[in-house]
C-alpha cells in the first residue's frame, strides 16, 4: 500500500478490519518493522484523537514520529500555481511537501474542506498536491471529502461487536448541529459500508443528500423512524448540505436520538466519531448508556492506523 | 500508587524523597520498566519546567510521551453535566478524558484554578472529573489547589542539603507580585512540610492566610523578620488571598527578601519554584548568590517525577 | 566541539562537509552514540525545516528530542540584567536557560534579530546569554547574524555536486522580497564560502552591503549580470540593509533570476535556503527545472545537523 485515502485503496476492507483485530491482540509484535522509520504528521487543521491514535500506532510499530502543526506554527502555504507570492503565503506547497517528504518515510496529512468552493474541495486539491509533491506514501488524517482511518476504525468496531451469521443492519443518520460541518465522515462511512458485508441505510432530512459517488448501494430515506427499525448499529453524524454547499439548511432538533427513540431497533448500538456535542447531536442518556460504542471506536483508531502503517511499511521493505 | 495529587497519596514522604535521591544516582537503571508504556501529558495551562522534567523522567524510565496542549490546540472542553452543548465547547470532558485514557497508560494533567469560584476550585472539579473519566492512573502536573511534583522536588532538595542531626527550620514566606497567583504551590509546600521531619513556619501579611486544611502543624505568623530567625531553608512564594478569594489585597514590597534581610538566619538557603520575577519577588543578589537553591530544585523535578512514575509503573506491572 | 555558532567554531569546514557526506551513506551507524542523551530544541521564532531536520539528525544518532516553542508557549523571557520584573516578562533568561540546560545534554537555539537595534543584534545578546547561562553545548538553529547549519548544508551540497578539479565559481546574489529579512543567511553563507575552496563573488544593489566581518576574501560587485558569468553555483537570497539597518531600501524586481538570465553561466546550479517566494525571489521556471538544488540543500540539513551533533557527543563522551 502506498496511499490510504479512500476505501478504494483497499483490496478487501473486511479482511483489513480482521487483520486489525488480530493486531490488537499483540500490538507490539511488529515493533522491528518500523525501526529507523519516521512518520511525519502534518496538520493543516486541529486534531486530538487522530494525532494521538496515529502516534500510538506508529510507536507500537517502533517508528519515530514528528508532528507539524502547520495551522499553528505560522507557515502559510501557497496552493496556487504560477502566482507571484507577494502576499501572506511564505512557502509553496511544492517545496513544503517535498521537503517534509525528504525528512520522513511516511506522511500523514489532515486538510479540511473550505466549505466555500465545492469544486476545489471535491477535487481534493490540497490533498492531491501533497501526494504529487511529497514523494512518499501518504495516509489521509481526514481530507476535504473523506476520513478513512475513522471509517476503518468504525468497520473494526462493527466487526468486533456483531455476533450473528446474518448481515447487520447499519444506519447512518444525520444529526443536528449549530455549525456547518464537512461531509467527510459521512461520505467516508458510507463508502466503507457500501463495500462491507452489511445492509446499509442512510437517513437525513431533505436537502442533506450526500454526493452519490459515495452512496452507491445504500438505501436512502428521509424517514428516520422507519430507517431505525431493526437496526443493529446506528451511526450518528451531522453534516452540512452538499447541494447547497456548506450550508446549514434547517436545524431539525427532532432528529437528535435519545434512548426512547431507539425502542424499535434491534437493541441497536450507537456510534459517533467524536467529538460529540452532547444534548445537541446525541442525547446524554444514549452516550451514558451501554448502547454507546463511541469509546470503543476511539480505541480502534489505534489499530486502524497501525494496520495501515504496517501495510505501507511492508510495501516499502 | 494510582494517583499522585497530594501528600496524602504517599505513605511515607521522607522515604519517597530518599528513594528519589537514590534514583538520581542511576537514572537509567529502570529503563525496562516503562517499555511499551505511554505517558500522556495534558496541559490546560502553560508549562515549561513541568513538561520538560516529566518528559525527561519518563524517557529515563523507557516510556514514550505524548503531549497535548489543550489550551493551545483549540479543543474547548465542556465541564458541566447535562447541558446542551450549543455554545463554544466542542467536546465534553467525559469523552475527552476517556479517549486520552485509552491511548495512554498513565496521564499527567495540569489544570489551574479560575481564581473566581473558590468552591469549584477547592473542590478540584476539573481534576476530579479527569480522574473519574480517564480510567488510568493520574499524576497532577499542578491542579487548582496543589502542586505535588514541585513539593516532592522541594523535599528532595532539603533532604539532600540538610546535614545535621537536628531537624531543619523551614520557613515559607509570602513575597510580592503584581498579579494574583494561585495558592497551589504554597498549599502544597505547606502540606508536605507538615508531613516531613522539619520545624515549619509560615509567614505572610494579614489577609493572606492559607486554607487551614493544608497548614495543620505549622507555626503561622505575620512577623516575617521573627520568622526568618535561625531559619535553615526559606521558601519564597507569592499567592493571592484565599479569604478574599483570588485578590491581591496589598502589595507589601518590603516583604521581598535580599541578602541583607537574611543576616539573622542560620546561613539560610533560599528556595523558589520558578519562574521568579527578579527584583519583585526576590532580590537579584539572593538569586545570584550561592544561597539560592532554585536550580537544584528545578533539577530535582526530574527525579520527583521519575520516582512517582516508577511507583505507578510498579503498581501496574 | 562545544559550540556551533559560526564557521570559526570549525577547524576544517571542507573536511567537515566531507564527513557529513560519509555519514549520509550510513545514517544509523552511530545510533549508540546518542543513547540516554537528550537534545533540547528551543525556538524563539518559527521553524519548519530546521526543527524537522535537526530532530531527524538526533533520532539517527539515537538521541531523545524535546522541543520548546517559547514563542508560542507564552513564556516571555526577560533579557535585561538587574531590572525589576514588574512588566510582561515572566522569567529571566538566567533561570530559563539554566533550567533547560539541566534537562538536556545539548541545546539548540533559534533567535532571530529584532532588525531594530543593530548593536544588540550584532552583539548576539540573546544567543550569548543562552550560552552563558545554560551550561551545556549549544548549536545555533539560526541566530541574529548567522545560520551555520544552513551554510554547512550548502557546503555539503556544493561538495557533492562539484565534479571538476577546478575550484567552482560560487555567486551569492541578492534577490527581491516584500519584507525586511535578516542578513543571517547571507552573512553565514559568505563566511563559509570565504573559508571553503571556492571562488566566491557577492552581488547586490547599492546599499545592501553586508557587514565586512563576514565577506573578507569575497569579490563584491553591484553588477549582477557580470557576477553571474561562468558561475557554477548561484545562491539566491534576499536580505535587508545592514547600513540602513533592517530597511528595504529599494525593491529591484529586475534582480529576480529566471532561466533566461542564466544563459551566460557555466550551466549554473541554483541554490536557496527556503522558504522561497516563487515569482518574487526566484522564477518558477528556475525552481521547476533541474537547475534547482533547493531540495537537495534541504535534505542535507539532516546531515549537517547530524555531523555537528556527532562531534559534540564525541567531545562529551
Amino acid at each position: 500500500m502506498n496511499l490510504f485515502f479512500s476505501v478504494n485503496n483497499v483490496v478487501n476492507p473486511t479482511a483489513l478490519a480482521q487483520e486489525a483485530i488480530d493486531l490488537k491482540k499483540q500490538p507490539f509484535a511488529h515493533e522491528q518493522l518500523g525501526k529507523h522509520k519516521t512518520l511525519g504528521l502534518i496538520f493543516l487543521n486541529p486534531s486530538l484523537r487522530t494525532r494521538l491514535s496515529t502516534q500510538k500506532a506508529a510507536l507500537n510499530l517502533g517508528m519515530n514520529v514528528m508532528v507539524m502543526n502547520l495551522d499553528k506554527e505560522g507557515w502559510a502555504l501557497e496552493m496556487r500555481d504560477n502566482v507571484v507570492m507577494n502576499g501572506t503565503t511564505v512557502e509553496h506547497i511544492k517545496e513544503a511537501a517535498a521537503v517534509m517528504g525528504q525528512y520522513c518515510d511516511i506522511l500523514g496529512i489532515r486538510s479540511f474542506p473550505s466549505l466555500q468552493d465545492r469544486t476545489s474541495d471535491y477535487n481534493e486539491e490540497v490533498f492531491n498536491k501533497f501526494i504529487t509533491y511529497c514523494g512518499k506514501p501518504v495516509v489521509s488524517l481526514e481530507s476535504a471529502t473523506l476520513h478513512p482511518l475513522q471509517s476503518l476504525a468504525d468497520l473494526i468496531t462493527i466487526t468486533e461487536l456483531h455476533n450473528s451469521a446474518k448481515k447487520p443492519k447499519v444506519v447512518l443518520t444525520w444529526a443536528p448541529h449549530i455549525k456547518p460541518l464537512p461531509q467527510a465522515v459521512a461520505n467516508s462511512f458510507s463508502e466503507w459500508m457500501c463495500a462491507a458485508e452489511v445492509d446499509f441505510v442512510i437517513t437525513h432530512p431533505k436537502g442533506y443528500e450526500l454526493h452519490e459517488a459515495y452512496t452507491k448501494g445504500a438505501t436512502i430515506t428521509h424517514h428516520q423512524e422507519q430507517a431505525l427499525e431493526q437496526a443493529d448499529f446506528i451511526y450518528v453524524k451531522n453534516w452540512s448540505s452538499y447541494h447547497d454547499y456548506g450550508k446549514v439548511i434547517g436545524d431539525y432538533p427532532e432528529w437528535m436520538l435519545s434512548l426512547e427513540r431507539l425502542k424499535n431497533t434491534n437493541n441497536a448500538k450507537i456510534m459517533h466519531c467524536l467529538p460529540v456535542r452532547r444534548g445537541l447531536e446525541l442525547g446524554h442518556d444514549v452516550l451514558d448508556s451501554d448502547r454507546s460504542l463511541v469509546l470503543k471506536q476511539a480505541e480502534n483508531r489505534i489499530y486502524a492506523a497501525q494496520i495501515v502503517l504496517k501495510k505501507i511499511l511492508e510495501t516499502q521493505s
